[in-house]
Order: structure tokens, then C-alpha cells, then sequence
């Protein structure tokens, strides 16, 4: 599959092995950044690296912060090659971030290859060029547009993420299907015990299917200011969710959530039919997995949450929800509705969690 | 005049006044970030900004560091429009590296107005988006390409440059009239006088023309990958002139010492007939004006920060030089060749002082 970037078409490759890791491993002029819990189970496969250019990193929100962006920077001043060197970054969501914004800043922009090792990574994020870095007590607070030169994917990655971490990667899947339309939520619907139980051959087919669909909408708007968007569905609830939970519900869950309440918004504004939310509910009950006692917060720390999330650039709030007619990006969207909608999640996972178990 | 980029498309406005100031200062959601020294000046054209959206920064090299970004950052976060948030900033070369740089990563980029203040950035850096941040001992280390969204050009802001800051602006002029072609070096040579004495209409076309000069070399090459290097003509002698004297000799003027001595190489290999080179020595002697005991020192240092410069990708040296066929990049330049140019312009200006003085 190829990206189309304003900086430059790249290429993502699904390998169906992790051979292509000795191959990377051998490249010249290059730094590695590699998560240290990658490296510790994938060791064998990075063998050829030489010591003094290998960088591991605890992949952590206190490790994505500028100065470890600047250590790198620095170590990098060493390779002969300078602005010809190379960046070969290995982990997850934090690692890409960390090491994409090296890229772009170190001598104004080198070479980088990407491999996720998370399904999160490897199905949403890998892809639209975002990189971003928390300062002080504003999370994300820095951060620019610079996509890789070229990304390896591989499932056989996925067998060793925890439960947690690969239920948030599905909850991305399951998102796009559901933006997609009434079909693809059926196919994914029927899919599901394949993805559960990490089936490799249906886990790369939502792999790159749901790229596909990503793909359609960075390449209008690589920058994100107009139709990009609209990817934000139910991020505005679900990073609110994140701040709430003290970042205890990971990413993809927290937004499974958001998708749920502005769903549960949609359907009292006669956006969207019964039908359509219980279809996309029943889904995502199945890939959200938390504690239900982590959203024993007051609503209004909910409110206060999304008020000062970076998107809202007025007084009134704005979310992108799902209707009939696609997905749309609605500025009117009142306090009460959301309040509404956290109470309908919680009793909605209340009432799941004492039937399933 | 309008710079087409990938980012955007941007325009250029030569201002006749500085009424523009005024408009500027009452721009809502917008932080204000003035070079001290320029709001000194004219500090009665910003009586509009709030006193809590200006920052002041004193032009140093030791202030262009990402410290300086951060705190513009976070500084930033108070505007309740986030991402909608706007950066003036108004100033020099250092000033735009910096703000250039915050705009950048902030949010993942917001707009972005930029006023130059000096010849030397409202001729040339201006425009082409390059932002560079000094990191440690590394001069430039850290950067971005990220062109403001408009652009103000005044001249009357060049009435209270020094003669040194005047002369520096007017050797990247110089440079660009040299570049192209022998037309343009004889009508510059003719008009040098006018130049020299601030003439604002004759500034004013200049500016323009040496702009124009360079928007067809960024537009083809944004991110100086290719056509684009061939700007760097002179650069690698005249970044290592800068480096053994400290950067006591401001960058315009080391270029234009870069420029001698690249010539005479071009002379020396025969790709350059002795009348251009004069032509362009007896302009560029007029307006290179430093302190000859700067250069007092051993040609080993001039090859030295020659060889550590971040263009230098490989193990020969790489300079761009003028040739009879136009601008030529040489990849085989001998340690040699580079010392006999640093004793060449060296005579020649003593020579040069001797008679002039």
C-alpha cells in the first residue's frame, strides 16, 4: 500500500513474517530506538545491530517528552552520514511518536523507517504523519505532521501484547468498520472470534482494510483542518474519558467508550436508527475491557475534561458524530447531552458486565 | 507575491509603510513575539497588543534554543482558541527561527504571520520555511521546514539597521544577482550606490527580485533534497568563516567571503572567465566590510568546520560552485583547493583595505 504525502509517498508493507527485522537490522548510517519490551522478546531478530547504535526506550508517557527526543537527537550527531543518516524506530504508539518527531526535527527532516509492534500502531496511528510529545502537565501539547519513509507491519507481533493492549488495538478496528457502514459492521460483527483469538490471516485482512479506509481520508487532509476531522469520531468523549481515568483505560478503549456515548447522542437527535446503535454496541462490548469503578468520576470532571481538549477552539462544544447520512461535525453539542451520554455508558457496561459474568 | 509550498500557499506583501503594524496589533487569539530591540524602535506601532500577549526576546544565539520555544509554547496554551491560536512575530533571522519553530510544533502547527525586520531576512530566509534551533554545542541542530501563512516586507525598518546588519542583507543580494547571471551583476553594479545609501524604492526592488529569485528554486525543492542545495552556493566556505571567527562576522558578509573564494576555486579549474570573477569581487569588496584580524587564524580550522558541517554527508568535500553553465554542485573539492581559497580572499581584501583606506 502506497500514502500519498504532501512530503512523500511511502510505502506500508504487510510482512508475513518477522525475517524482514534482520534485513532492517543490517542498515548503515542508522540509529535504532527500539521499545525495551520489544527488544527483550525480539532480541534474537537484532542481533546485527551495533551496540553503539542502539537506543532502548521504557515506552512510557514520562519518556515522551522532548528531552528524550533530544537525547536522541544528540546520540545521532555521532553518525558520519549526518543529514543522510537514518531513524529506525521499533514499539508502539509512544516509541512512533518519540521517534517521528526526531525525524522531522533533527536536521530538518531525515529518513525513518517505522515498525509498530502494537496492533493500535500497526491498524490506525502508523499512518497521517502524527507525531506528539507531552510537556509539563499538557499532554500532547507539541507535536507535527511527519510521516515515515516506509512502515513494516506484522501480526506475529500482536501474539505477545497483553489482553488489554490488544482489545484497545480491536476497538480502533471495530471504529473504522462501524465509520465505514452498515455492511462492514455486519462483516466485522461475524469476524469477531476470529479477531479475538488473534487469527493472523483475519487479523492482517482488518489490518489493512482499516489503513484503507484511513488512507482516504489523510491523503484530502494531511494537516487536519477539514475533512481529517471527521477520523475524530468519539475522540472528543473518549479523551475526556482518558483524563477522567488518570490514562488507566488505554486509547483505543477510552475511545470505544466515546463512540458508544456519541452514539447514545445520535440516537436522541433521531441522527441515526436503534438498528444501527445496538448493532455497533453489541461490537464494542465485546473489545472494551476495564473496570467499571474507574468511571466513578462526577460528570462535570467529564465536561471539564472535554472543554480543554486542543479541538475545541470555541466556547460551544464540538464533536464529530456518526447519522444517517455519514459522519458529521456538529458544534452545538450541549452539557447536558454529554452528561447524559456518560450516565448511558456506565449503566450500559453495568448492566453487560452482570450478564457476562 | 505568492510562494506556493505543500504546507500552503503563502503571500509576500512589501509594505510602503509601517500603517501595517497597527492592523497587525489588534489581531484577536493572537500571541505577539517581538525582537526587544525592534519593539524599542517602534514601539508606537504595537500600543494596540495586550500587555499579557507580548514577548519580548533579545536576539541572541544564545536565546535561539528550544528552551525559548517551550515557554512560547506554554505561554500560548492561555489563548482559548488552542489550535486556532495565532503567532505574530516580528524581527530577524533569529526571531523568525525560533517562532518558525513554535509555530511548528505547537499543536501540530498553527498560522502564523511573520514581519522581517532586517535586510538580510527580508531578502532571502524569509521565505522557503527553514526554522533551525541551536542545541548544545550544535550550531542549527535542531529544525523544520514550516513557512509562515503571510508576510510582511517593510524597508523603513532598514533605516535603523547597523551598517554591519545593512551590509550583511545587502551581500545575500549581492549573491543572488551574482547567481543570476552576468545581466544581473552588471545592472547591480550599476546600482550600488542607491543600494548602499538605503534608497528605499531601490530596496524595495531588490527585495522583490531577489525574492523572486529564490521562490523558483523552494517551489521546485521544498525540503532541499535536490535543486534546491544550489542555493547553498558559498555557503560551505562562508558557514566555516563564521564558525573560526565565532560568528563575529554576521552571516550575509561570511557569504559573501564564501562567495570569493568559491569563484577563485571556479577560476582555478577553469569554469569561470577572469572578467565575471572581477566583476563579482569588485561588487561583493564593496559591501563585505569586517575586521581583517579576524582571519588570523590557521587554514586547518577552515577545513576542519568545513568538514563538520551537516551538508557534508560523505567523506570528500561538497560545495555548490558558479560555473560558465550555471550553478554546479562538485562533490571532489581537495583540502587543497579550500586553503588556497581562504589565502586568496585574504590578500585580496588586504589588498583590497590598503587601497580603499
Amino acid at each position: 500500500m502506497i500514502i500519498h504525502s504532501k512530503f512523500k509517498d511511502y510505502e506500508v508493507k504487510i510482512e508475513q513474517n518477522l525475517d524482514f527485522l534482520e534485513v532492517l537490522s543490517q542498515e548503515e548510517n542508522t540509529e535504532f530506538v527500539i521499545d525495551q519490551k520489544v527488544y527483550d522478546l525480539y532480541q534474537e531478530h537484532f542481533q546485527a545491530i551495533p551496540a553503539n547504535r542502539l537506543i532502548l526506550i521504557e515506552a512510557t508517557e514520562q519518556n515522551k517528552v522532548i528531552q528524550t527526543a533530544l537525547d536522541i537527537c544528540e546520540k545521532m550527531t555521532e553518525i558520519p552520514a549526518k543529514r543522510n543518516a537514518q531513524l529506525v524506530s521499533v514499539g508502539g504508539g509512544i516509541i512512533q511518536d518519540i521517534t517521528g518527531f526526531v525525524a522531522n526535527i533533527l536536521y530538518r527532516g531525515i529518513r525513518w523507517i517505522f515498525v509498530p509492534t502494537t496492533l493500535l500502531a500497526s491498524c490506525d496511528s502508523c499512518i497521517g504523519g502524527k507525531t506528539s510529545l507531552n510537556y509539563k502537565k499538557y499532554k500532547n501539547l507539541l507535536g507535527t505532521f511527519y510521516p515515515p519513509d516506509q512502515l513494516h507491519i506484522c501480526s506475529a507481533f500482536f501474539k505477545t501484547l497483553t489482553e488489554r493492549d490488544y482489545k484497545s488495538g480491536l476497538c480502533e478496528v471495530v471504529k473504522f468498520n462501524i465509520m465505514a457502514g452498515e455492511d462492514r459492521l455486519a462483516q466485522i460483527t461475524e469476524d469477531m472470534d476470529g479477531l479475538l483469538v488473534r487469527e493472523s490471516g483475519c487479523v492482517n485482512r482488518y489490518v489493512e482494510s482499516s489503513l484503507l479506509f484511513k488512507k482516504s481520508f489523510i491523503e484530502v487532509d494531511e494537516f487536519d483542518r477539514g475533512e481529517r476531522i471527521k477520523l475524530n469520531f468519539a475522540h472528543t468523549f473518549g479523551h475526556a474519558i482518558e483524563v477522567v481515568t488518570n490514562y488507566e483505560i488505554p486509547h483505543g478503549t477510552a475511545v470505544a467508550i466515546g463512540m458508544i456515548m456519541a452514539d447514545s447522542i445520535s440516537l436522541k437527535r433521531q441522527l441515526l436508527s436503534a438498528e444501527l446503535v445496538t448493532g455497533s454496541e453489541n461490537v464494542l462490548l465485546k473489545v472494551i475491557d476495564i473496570n467499571p469503578e474507574l468511571l466513578d468520576v462526577p460528570q462535570e470532571q467529564v465536561l471539564d475534561a472535554m472543554r480543554k481538549d486542543k479541538k475545541q477552539t470555541s466556547q460551544s462544544l464540538t464533536a464529530v458524530l456518526l447519522t444517517e447520512n455519514g459522519l458529521e461535525l456538529i458544534h452545538d453539542m450541549e452539557t447536558e447531552e454529554v452528561a447524559y451520554a456518560f450516565d448511558y455508558f456506565r449503566s450500559l457496561y453495568a448492566d453487560y458486565c452482570s450478564v457476562s459474568r
